[in-house]
Parts: structure tokens; C-alpha cells; sequence
């Protein structure tokens, strides 16, 4: 298969500027921001609501693409595990995945909280929580 | 932002050939399948076990990728609603989520019940669930 490309939907804006201060995941963040989702994919946002859970999908594009084993959570004094078996940002395709609550919607940004990744980060997909 | 290129990490092996046999998700799926892990990824695997949960990421590689509306899970008596409100594999970057159940992991293969996709679908990525 040909590696396929990925568009980037939208972006994320936030207060979070060092990765030294981003929460380890969402269900340990209580940082809001805003998704703002491009103009041409707006109508892929109808049905969304407030007070809903999504699931977003960020590309984590300052991510180690070229490691494959990590110490769980940045902890040094943990052993080095597999990064499928992680968390870690750090894998061959740096994909986050975050469930953020929405706080409000207006035409093409959602504020929502649960925020866990950069200030500027590339979202690539939006979903229904199941 | 360039546009990224994903890595496909490996390939599922069931037996859903058709997308009319597809289960509209992995929490309404019984079937089986197996996860082949290319070998240049098997480190990443480390701490994977038995009777663990996880997170995979594939690449829905027969999805379109430019329709923005759909009816909800292939209704055609329900309203149109945003991509980005459902889990239709039809989306800008067709990624799929599912959450696995590990029935067996040897080497570079992992045996996993819940799938939904169909045989020979891209896999991009595994994660620890939350």
C-alpha cells in the first residue's frame, strides 16, 4: 500500500506551550481551548452539541517517530516498554487520541475542555464517543 | 503544515470480506481475527498481554474520503449529520478506532476478538486503553 497522506482538518489552540506542562492525558486535564476546524470541512461538524463528549484525533507533530520503546509516563526508573502497549506520543505514526467535552459550538470552533496536547497541534479527525 | 505520510505497521487478518458484513462497530462485534505486526514494529509490542484491551487505530483504505454528511450508521430514513458526529468510516481521514480484546500475542501476531473492519485492513497503530 502507498502511505497515505493525512489532512489536517484544523488546529487546535490552547495555553498549554511546553510539553513539560501537558497533562499525560485527557482524564487527568482540566484545560479548555478551542478546536478550530477549516472552513471547507464545517459541515462534517453538523450534530455536534454541547455538553457532548468527542473524541479528537491530533497529530502529534512534534512526536519521535523513530523509537519504539519508552519508559511508561517519562518515568525513568519504570522499565522500557513498547509504545503500543503506551500511552507515549513518541510512535511511528504520533497520533492522539483525547476525549474533550464540548463546551460550546459556533459555526466552525468548538470550545472544549479535557485539553492535553500543544498550543497549535494539527487535528486530523473528529468522532462520536460510543 | 506538510501533509504527514502514515507508516502501516501491519495488516488484519479476519474474516469480514464484505462491508454489508461488517459489524457497525467493535462493541456490537463477536468476531475474531489476528493483528500481523511487521517485524521492523515488534519491539513496540513489549508488555502487550493476554486478556488486555487495546486501542487499535486502522487505516479504512476502501472509505471515501470527500463526502462531509452521511446518514447515521447507513440509515437512509435518518437525517444527514456531520461526518464528525458519527463513527461512519466515511471522513476526511479514515481512521478507524476499535477497541480489541488480546486473546493470545506471539512474536509479532496478536490474536484479538471485537473486529470490525475488514480482512486486510491497515493497521497505523496500538495504545494502552484509558
Amino acid at each position: 500500500m502507498e502511505e497515505p497522506r493525512l489532512h489536517c482538518i484544523g488546529i487546535l489552540h490552547g495555553d498549554i506551550t511546553r510539553l513539560a506542562d501537558a497533562p499525560k492525558n485527557f482524564s487527568e486535564s482540566n484545560r479548555t481551548g478551542i478546536l478550530e476546524i477549516y472552513p471547507k470541512y464545517r459541515d462534517g461538524l453538523d450534530g455536534i452539541t454541547k455538553g457532548q463528549t468527542i473524541v479528537v484525533l491530533f497529530w502529534l507533530h512534534k512526536a519521535d517517530r523513530s523509537i519504539l520503546k519508552v519508559h511508561p509516563r517519562g518515568d525513568s526508573s519504570r522499565e522500557l516498554r513498547g509504545v503500543f502497549a503506551t500511552r507515549s506520543p513518541a510512535r511511528p505514526n504520533p497520533i492522539a487520541l483525547s476525549e474533550l467535552l464540548v463546551q460550546a459550538i459556533d459555526e466552525n470552533t468548538i470550545a472544549v475542555s479535557g485539553v492535553d496536547v500543544l498550543d497549535n497541534t494539527p487535528i486530523i479527525d473528529i468522532k462520536k464517543k460510543i
